[in-house]
């Protein structure tokens, strides 16, 4: 079959490998239906050099199970499935309460003897604890929204989530990206009135308006922060909703954060260290919160809506390419030419 | 009058100050009846230097009210008060939400022209915000326990309360000072089952078994952490309660906090930049909270199981001096032969 490989940076390929196979009986072999890139693909996209090991890619992907293993009880061969990104057995100490990005035996899609989900088909370890069923029958107009739940919506909800967001909370969303954007909208789910919008690409804020954004700053670094502090009478918002990761990311949080407020971090930080002292968390008592989120926790919850049509989380993708040209996908985000892109094998 | 000022590092004098008087119309002037020297009045003990300006000092203090001002209506002349560590007008929006230490009109006891409370009296800005009345008649053996309510009583139980423990909650209680020792007690009141104690001193960890710590670690630095994880079956404990402030505190609460749990800290970080990124909070979903506590939220609710003698926060002072004798006790608790010392005007 075809599957994605990265080798440098940049050196995307589509490459003929072996058809997954069962190893263990608690697995499943999933033919992709769609599958897609994230920003965070990206990371690697820009970073790597020759001598990194060429790896295998995509981890957000929705399917149709071709084969079970004897000890899967829960998914059927035929089942339309929603993949979360990081694999879990749903039954250890931290996937009961709600973290399986913590499994003690779950892990990350393209690592190890595990494939990636760009490609025609993946084994999924634990395919009773990874993988949601979608009722069916199932409408491919949906498709761009059960990607959304594979990462982004879920990211985006448990950056909102973790910092509380409430009616009686106000909310600054960093980044106008995939991620941010769910912020937003799972910011408004969970009813906040107030949500700055942090992003200077106005097709992207346009969207995050759509989702619920109730102003948009384009500016960024000290001016970004000012014009945050001038729309909350100098206080800044309850929560920061930070979907960016990297270092003036943080530090905008820190800037337009309210004393008492929370910080929530899901962009993967591009950085160690950062100021956490008297003059910048611990004084105005600032929470600092998020990390991978347990996206399989969430779909259960997030998918109703989304299979009646309250929300429309798939609006995030803007463009399709064919799984031999995933390539001209990464470049397209890389480029910034799309927001984020499907992949159609 | 005579109160305390200090220097230089080690240079605490008590000195003749003229006797304060009512400023605004929302002053009280407050007998000083007991104060007491707080483990952050040690860190200007340790590391001013002659070029400081001297400052007056001590900002956990009970009396009874002397004199009110014209605009001063809860409060009355004769009352019994106890005084936060920290003024506040307790009506702005910051207050209102319960952080009084983020009170725009607030500040801190022995700062411009707010005198400490080491002294035989003090003016009390914003004194129906500020103080908090008991009602008497009052019992002199309660004294240290009210003295805790000031300051470290409050500080141990915000960084328990911001931490969440509860009965589903392991807790670990990082420092053996008396704030450590009342973020045992607060995590024991919320329920907790499970409290290791780190610390060394064998007198202080005793007394914090009899709050509550059913394990103490004395070791420190990673085998401290191999220790607590040893406890806990190799996961770490749902939150940790850091009451030190030190950079190695930091370091051993990140090696011993559970994934997804709480670092709630409440010693005052002599460090400003530490790890927050992938390795060591991110990946593992691990929330950092705390700072300077709102005591003046938490005095009203802690007081009835003071007064029925439910808890006895009391027992952290183990030492008085009088306030001619206050560089005594200074000196005792920098050289740690007293955890802490009550100061008798």
């Amino acid at each position: 079959m075809r599957a994605t490989m990265i080798y440098g940076a940049g050196d995307v390929r589509v490459e003929d490998v072996s058809h997954p196979t069962l190893i263990h009986a608690t697995d499943a072999i999933v033919r992709i239906v769609r599958a897609c890139v994230c920003g965070s693909d990206l990371h690697g996209y820009n970073a790597r050099t020759a001598a990194d090991p060429a790896k295998a890619m995509g981890h957000e992907f929705i399917g149709i199970v071709e084969e079970i293993g004897s000890d899967v009880h829960k998914i059927k061969v035929g089942d339309f499935v929603i993949a979360p990104f990081a694999y879990a057995d749903n039954t250890c100490e931290f996937c009961r309460e709600g973290l399986q990005t913590s499994c003690i035996h779950g892990g990350f899609w393209g690592n190890g003897d595990v494939g990636g989900g760009q490609a025609e088909a993946v084994r999924s370890p634990f395919a009773d604890g990874t993988l949601v069923v979608v009722p069916g029958p199932v409408d491919p107009e949906l498709y761009p929204s059960f990607l959304a739940l594979t990462d982004v919506y879920g990211t985006g909800y448990h950056a909102a989530l973790k910092a509380q967001v409430s009616a009686a909370t106000t909310v600054t969303v960093i980044g106008d990206g995939a991620v941010g954007l769910m912020a937003v909208l799972s910011a408004k789910r969970l009813g906040a009135e107030r949500i700055i919008l942090m992003g200077r690409h106005q097709v992207r804020t346009d969207l995050g308006i759509t989702f619920g954004a109730t102003d948009v700053v384009a500016e960024r670094g000290e001016e970004g922060i000012a014009r945050v502090l001038e729309l909350t009478n100098g206080a800044g918002t309850h929560t920061v909703l930070e979907a960016v990761g990297y270092r003036d990311a943080y530090d905008m949080a820190v800037g337009v954060v309210r004393a008492g407020g929370v910080i929530s971090r899901v962009g993967v930080p591009q950085y160690d260290d950062a100021p956490v002292g008297r003059g910048s968390l611990f004084g105005r008592n600032i929470t600092l919160t998020g990390g991978p989120a347990p996206v399989r926790s969430y779909i259960e919850h997030l998918l109703p809506d989304v299979l009646s049509g309250v929300v429309n989380p798939g609006l995030v993708f803007d463009q399709t390419v064919s799984l031999e040209n995933v390539a001209d996908g990464y470049r397209a985000m890389a480029d910034r030419t799309a927001l984020k892109v499907i992949v159609q094998p």
